[in-house]
């Protein structure tokens, strides 16, 4: 048995804690020494990946709770809402689930934002677990704390900071999963570079056929140092009150994108890698980056299979859809700006430009 | 003008803050000053106190704010769950206030829990203030932190642990308050005397009248001392790890009496009243006080004109009620018990023992 690599994130008042990363973790019962407690697991996941590996943990907690229960939920971005949310908390109230009991949520960014924020949430709080098995959510989401569900109005609009106790990355769950994902997964990736470590995007430009084709040491390596990075901002900042906004980039525009077609028609890591084309132009106009960057790029999420030119929602729809952005602030649309290959900021961007850029790329 | 009574709360992190008691306060600037900067702020009220004080809050707001707006939902028990709860989002997204925001709670218990998780949850947190106009308010709810809406299932069953950043406890407001809340608002001051505090137990006794009669002095002393006591104890335990529990006397049967008879039905106050008669009535029967604190109590309590008698929900139901109690565990329901006048403890209840006390009380 080989030790998973372990990334730690340092919080405060006793909140730190492990992400474990490696192949195989899903079978091995010292992935679960040293969790809280309780008379009893509940394993939240979708109708997807339930069949392919709820019961492979279900057997695993077994041994450890003495009762697991599984709520499977609809698959999908567009049932991250709270009709949804509330089919988790009918099952805790009806099977008079109690406070200590710990959730498990094994699934992709979806279900571990839902299965966080109904943690946050149940009885003002209960443990839980990430299982991330989607390679955005083991390089991303299921780290940090970030929990939410969306609002018609805006994605990720009621939502709380709370933290997981454990995220256990499987690498062997990314067998099953579809290309398309895969490649949704690669652009949250790919941001790590252009914000946070200039030697990192070129490791990935020189990689990416590897990843593309799962190369098991190479994503490895790749969902290791993006949750490295992720754990540094996140330690520094763990309620973006300033440095964690980075770790947006590309998101004001993605997220408008995911609104603006409605939730799940493009994966979020589709919409992410587009809006980091146009936030990338956006750093050039504002002289921070050179073209040249842009191109690289848009070359790089091009090769990745991941889209560049946004869909033609029209510029008033993106510019009304990115004010209810979490980052606006009194009005103003405030964007993660590359301000050299490695470093970013977060800055309010006048409309025109951004209106600009929309119409240059096609969203006009 | 008279300068308002200060409790402060003892935060970790720089989220300490002050509870103001006085008369008049919602007419002085001094009351705002030292919020949180933001260009909008929102009052979050009901449709029966919206007459009497939101005008008035809100001219003093608009000095400190760009933006003043009210919400006022429909007023009452029954009414503290999701689908309201999202009226306050729907405003907050449709005129897209950002996640500097600030919610005035404006209200008695129902509102403040609910504005409160409104603030925990908009864009994962926006800073809250508490303005309590009801007894219970001022006393308890507003103060320590505690939001949360219902569950069909359950009573404050969905929330979150997260403090506003002032309260504002206006006396002046109580003019207005009708005669069964400003009761229901007296028990959750008598609560404070057996579990914390002997010679409160003793004052209140002494100036019970004084108190029904609205002496605005002896109402003054009242809400300092309970938040006194309540300040101590959630500065020791802000998330219910152990002491906190002891708030909760007379909540168990509480609960499951609101839920029973359907939220609405009793005030919150008057079933935690009855409850208490029953917790006392347990604790004498588990051998801590004398039958002597009993009767005591039970008297107290009706010279207060609350409830002392249970409705006749059945004993199973009660008891299927309180299963899902917060603080049951592995199934046990737990209790707060007076161990002693001005000392109290958390401790599970064997069901046969909680079924005579509900029997011999008439809930049979």
């Amino acid at each position: 048995m080989q030790l998973p690599d372990v990334v730690r994130i340092p919080l405060p008042e006793g909140r730190d804690y492990e992400i474990r990363i490696g192949a195989g973790l899903l079978g091995q019962s010292a992935s679960w020494a040293g969790l809280p407690r309780a008379s009893a697991a509940v394993i939240v996941t979708n109708e997807t990946v339930a069949p392919l590996y709820a019961e492979r943990l279900r057997e695993q907690l077994a041994a450890v709770y003495a009762r697991v229960d599984v709520v499977a939920l609809p698959d999908g971005e567009s049932f991250k809402d709270w009709p949804t949310l509330n089919r988790v908390f009918d099952h805790l109230l009806q099977e008079a689930l109690d406070r200590k009991t710990v959730l498990f949520a094994l699934g992709g960014g979806v279900i571990g934002d839902m299965t966080g924020f109904a943690a946050a949430t149940y009885m003002r709080g209960v443990p839980f677990v990430q299982v991330p098995t989607t390679l955005l959510a083991q390089v991303d989401s299921s780290v940090g704390g970030k929990t939410a569900i969306n609002h018609p109005l805006g994605k990720n609009m009621l939502g709380a900071f709370y933290q997981p106790v454990r995220v256990l990355a499987d690498l062997d769950t990314l067998d099953t999963l579809p290309d398309r994902e895969l490649r949704a997964g690669l652009a949250e990736i790919i941001k790590y570079g252009p914000i946070a470590d200039a030697a990192f995007l070129d490791w990935i430009e020189d990689n990416l056929a590897g990843l593309l084709s799962r190369d098991k040491a190479l994503l490895a390596y790749a969902v290791r140092r993006s949750c490295e990075i992720k754990a540094d901002v996140v330690g520094q900042d763990e309620r973006e009150q300033g440095l964690r906004a980075i770790l947006n980039f590309g998101h004001t525009i993605g997220h408008a994108i995911e609104a603006g077609l409605g939730y799940g028609e493009w994966l979020h890591g589709e919409a992410v890698a587009c809006g980091m084309v146009l936030a990338a132009d956006l750093s050039c106009r504002l002289g921070f980056v050179p073209q040249a960057f842009v191109e690289r790029l848009r070359s790089l999420i091009q090769r990745a299979g991941l889209p560049v030119q946004p869909p033609q929602l029209g510029v008033e729809r993106c510019l009304q859809l990115m004010r209810v952005d979490k980052k606006a602030e009194a009005g103003d649309i405030r964007f993660v700006v590359i301000e050299g290959v490695g470093c970013a900021g977060l800055r309010p961007v006048p409309d025109d430009l951004i209106a600009a850029v929309l119409r240059d790329h096609g969203a006009g």
